[in-house]
């Protein structure tokens, strides 16, 4: 990429946003004028990137004409959506619910984009006939507002206060629960999203998945248990060697175990461990992932993803 | 049960020694005499039984000849074992692996009793064919050390002073261990157990199970997420009637979900909520189980065995 361009990101202030500035920054990303923007209380508000100050303007006052592509961070009314489309940006939309990914419209095909850019490296050594899963998910997924409660609650309850219980609507703080956001048929909508994910990622539209999505009380980073059914005995050496050969995967070898925040916090790389046959069915594939949620569950996918809408190879 | 029997308490002064005192009196056990005791550090300090104080006594100093049976809940020698079993007590042993089921030494046939005791009502409504299963554990599963770990690293995370693990190894503050305890082959004890728990339980020696055990930050209660593969189509409202007619068993309707710290502890339940049929698979059943670990998971297990030992129907 020799030529720059001009970049608007709405909600430069928020978690995911911070990160984006970073990750743009470190991968050399050719922004020309970066303009950080936001529809609510963050306007006014001060955004850093590669050093500068970036004062956080309004979205609906802002002349989008010569920005190619802007990062969707926070929801959008459908006016301002239909704003952006009409000057021509292209978009990266990561305003879905928390921990979904990001979203792409452009000229070239979303799908084939995000097929190429995440490509789960285990199908090429185990015929995969059903994904079972909980996710663990970090309270960052909901911004700051989810960081401060865990803190709150905490505290709280250290402090032998009373519990007011806020964002989650109950305990989080030394809780699990069981889910977040709204259910249709009893799979909430962070489970249906993660489902078919892994179903796009994998490219097998037609897999069974079942996924279990649990806030947990952790600031950053999610941890999954993932149990894989395959089509034949599962051959332990040759996963390894898929996962070790596999770009921004790192493996850690049988008898010790990644965690969200020993390893994943703050790295790119989804970290993933305890590789095992099934204990009672040799085609059965075990394994525990853990990655920053924020980092590179977020920000990492959507600079990724700009990359290749604004460089796409052939 | 008219008649009374003396008993010995091993252990009584731990957390799950004071849940199996509570539970003793509260569900009304012919208890004649009752002896706390203990090979460690606990000798000389003070249990509470019927609003009377107990002084713990050294196990070894201690002629068990009255002694009807003895609850272990620590690790015994080998020699004090078999001194408990020549003197021809009963014995029922929580003394395994944090969260392990009581292991029954008697007279009767044990399997036989454990068969009768916990019976899971799920198998009378659908024809399992593998289960899968994420169970966060308390770190109350490690006794007070567990909890006092737990305290201490959040206290220390929270007022910003440099971490120092102890019991775990590593900062569960905040964050999930993907294992507990030794593994085989990738499988760690917990799981090994776990797994042949439950195909004792539904009685399915056969049934393929997939364990993962997480420590979680949580200080009492474990919370399950279960995806149970079927034969058939999963008739929901069957399902929900059965569990709603299973003793011990409390049903949480779609729309809520029950959590460790907000419905299972201190309870004798067991929850059960968010039942869903497989979003991709109509022969899937997807659920999600919280219960005391402590009351429910040990204590309760042993005074209910004990019951039975005492008193075996026919």
């Amino acid at each position: 990429m020799n030529r720059t361009f001009d970049i608007a990101v709405i909600g430069a202030t928020s978690l995911v946003g911070e990160a984006l500035l970073e990750l743009l920054d470190e991968r050399e990303f050719p922004v020309g004028k970066l303009t950080a923007l936001a529809c609510d209380e963050a306007i006014g508000q001060v955004a850093s990137f590669r050093e500068r100050n970036l004062r956080v303007r309004a979205l609906d006052a802002f002349d989008l004409t010569d920005v190619a592509l802007v990062f969707v961070l926070e929801p959008l009314a459908p006016a301002q959506r239909a704003r952006i489309e009409a000057a021509g940006c292209a978009l990266v939309d990561l305003s879905g619910a928390p921990g979904s990914a990001p979203c792409v419209a452009a000229q070239a095909n979303p799908q084939a984009l995000v097929g190429r850019q995440v490509r789960a490296p285990l199908p090429a050594v185990v015929a995969l006939r059903r994904v079972t899963l909980t996710a663990c998910l970090a309270v960052s997924a909901h911004g700051r507002e989810g960081i401060e409660e865990l803190a709150r609650q905490t505290a709280q309850l250290l402090n032998a206060r009373p519990l007011e219980p806020g964002l989650f609507g109950r305990q989080i703080a030394f809780n699990l629960l069981a889910a977040s956001g709204a259910e249709e048929d009893g799979h909430a909508v962070d489970e249906r999203r993660l489902a078919g994910e892994l179903r796009e990622v994998l490219a097998l539209p037609e897999l069974p998945v079942a996924a279990t999505c649990v806030q947990a009380p952790v600031f950053f980073g999610d941890s999954l248990a993932v149990s894989l059914q395959c089509a034949a005995p599962v051959d332990l050496e040759a996963v390894e060697r898929c996962l070790d050969a596999a770009p921004g995967v790192e493996r850690i070898e049988a008898g010790d175990w990644p965690t969200a925040v020993g390893d994943a916090v703050g790295q790119e790389s989804v970290y993933v461990g305890r590789l095992r046959r099934g204990l009672h069915d040799p085609c059965q594939l075990d394994l525990w992932i853990v990655s920053d949620n924020v980092r590179k569950g977020a920000a990492l996918n959507a600079v990724q993803l700009a990359e290749l809408l604004l460089n796409p190879r052939p």
